[in-house]
């Protein structure tokens, strides 16, 4: 459940949002888009929680800036980014930060 | 529940968690550690998530590298800490980074 990340430095998105009251159908395309994002290159691992208010945090780990850039314009993920601006999410914020250290249990 | 951040850049600490079984007292301590964050230098905001599974993901946003150097040290927070390692994680993740941009719904 938690990130096999290598040593820093690399790159975190650390995505936050609060799901919309009509949410059918979200479940199954967050975890198609789990799934696509593990195959992309420079993909280095994910976190992801929500509760049962609906708020929820999602942190992808990535390689370099360019291998994010590339998954926002996957074309699938191109899709679903559309959809959870205009129905899913009734907020959220979208940081792209450099991980500088890390530290485990 | 999403936090109103100033313009990049500034710093995120993202502590994500797995709770263990014996986690009595835990939501009283994170509740403690999360007001007395607030309210140190620095402070920009936090988002915070737990699902019933026990694993929690927790960013709080600084102004410095500096600040969050002096969170760590905070005499309250070091205790906490110490329960943290030898009682309520199985698993922990500490990774402090540098966020460059934010994008907003």
């Amino acid at each position: 459940m938690l990130a096999a990340t290598p040593p820093p430095p690399y790159y975190a998105v650390i995505f936050t949002s609060e799901l919309s009251a009509s949410s059918e159908g979200y479940s199954e395309l967050a975890g198609r888009m789990l799934a696509l994002a593990a195959a992309q290159p420079g993909y280095l691992g994910v976190e992801s929680v929500r509760d049962s208010t609906g708020l929820g945090i999602t942190v992808s780990y990535w390689r370099s800036l360019p291998d994010i850039a590339a998954w926002k314009r996957h074309a699938e993920h191109q899709v679903a980014q559309q959809l959870g601006k205009s129905q899913y999410y009734q907020d959220f914020r979208l940081r792209v930060a450099r991980v500088e250290s890390e530290t485990r249990l």
